[in-house]
């Protein structure tokens, strides 16, 4: 009997902070598989370190690149697209095997999640099931203890990696703004907030819910180093009752 | 010893999809506290059932008013402002009598939730912690099946309350869209998609996650009743590799 591939958010890093069903089927698990950059443990599989079942099957899938080369450039899709048929490949014969495998994802596997690359390749060939799983942004406003969204406020949720002229018109029409993958673009990320007006309202949240945690405004942080766990934030200040 | 005010969010419906902290907490609980409508059962309670020690102490808070009165009328927050005063104030007792509160919230509680207007009004008097949960987001766009924000992608949250022009002009910027509180604002959430173009693309969702869960193409629903719990999404179509 053919398996079931499970892609299965993990949360933002707290293990406790993993669904039950989650847990549940990671630590049911005789097949896993997770995406990392060679030579890292993976963050995905550091949260979920000393749940494993005894003899449980480990695929790591090493991501060809990752920043060396810009997104926007064809050779980074070109590198990754062979990857992911692989990774997608060899995830469909353990389910052709008769085994289920658990496929497991930082935050929420449908939201900027490597796991989607493997969905779309496999929703057709195979039984695909999908458990959401908190946001990264969730745990790092909870971790900044400020309440995001008021009343009729618009959340907008931006990728770091956009230019700056389209960040800043995104930014000028939010009430309340989460941007992501930070990296190497905080500075372009910090002059934009300056422009559109935000910089005085924004926070910056490292490791969210991680033991490494780092809450602080923006403006207090002194250099434009940010891990890709990172966020900056700024809440809404919408219809308060 | 005073105790400790716990905002607990418990996902997007499935009892399983709450968090083993969520799970802990409530299973835990000598007092719990959660919002409703009068003569409901109230969702956030309904989630729980089954899972509350015995001879837990229940504080159902009970809104005055829901959609009776436009939200942006005056009189709408001239009614919940005491309410919301009286309910922080009856759980302040609590954790002064030395009881630790768990108060149950739908999703994430610092995603439009009611509990943040809790918070605001306890976090300087007591211990107040925060258990992030799925928000509902999460839950309707995994039960659809579409991953919804690729590598670029600007990901846009929407109240449907807001105006028919505003709504236009956010959805026109958006690469993803989630539509919130549709409730009686569907017929105007269906016109502004259909004006900026994006009726084709938007999904419709009743209750993701739980048992009465609904999905279909927005085109394909006939009529404009939605409840509360339910959203329109739009998938991002960003760069796949």
């Amino acid at each position: 009997m053919t398996g079931t591939i499970h892609g299965v958010g993990l949360g933002p890093g707290d293990p406790e902070l993993m669904s039950v069903k989650a847990a549940r089927l990671v630590r049911e698990a005789k097949v896993i598989a997770y995406f990392r950059k060679p030579g890292r443990p993976g963050v995905a599989r550091t949260i979920v370190e000393g749940l494993l079942a005894p003899g449980c099957t480990e695929i790591a899938l090493e991501y060809p690149v990752t920043t060396e080369i810009p997104a926007d450039d064809p050779a980074y899709n070109d590198a990754l697209r062979p990857f992911y048929e692989k990774a997608a490949d060899d995830l469909l014969a353990q389910a052709k095997s008769g085994h289920d495998v658990v496929v497991l994802c930082e935050g929420d596997p449908f939201l900027y999640g490597s796991f989607m690359h493997l969905y779309s390749r496999l929703r057709e060939r195979v039984r695909v099931e999908v458990v959401p799983g908190i946001p990264g942004m969730s745990g790092c406003w909870t971790a900044a203890g400020e309440p995001m969204t008021y009343g009729d406020d618009v959340l907008v949720v931006l990728p770091a990696t956009l230019e700056e002229g389209t960040l800043i018109s995104q930014i000028e029409i939010a009430d309340a703004l989460v941007v992501m993958k930070l990296g190497r673009n905080l500075g372009k990320v910090r002059r934009a907030l300056e422009i559109a007006g935000f910089l005085e309202r924004a926070l910056y949240v490292e490791y969210g819910t991680m033991a490494a945690q780092t809450v602080m405004p923006l403006s207090d942080k002194d250099d434009d180093e940010a891990p890709y766990f990172s966020m900056v934030l700024v809440p809404g200040q919408g219809r308060r009752p």
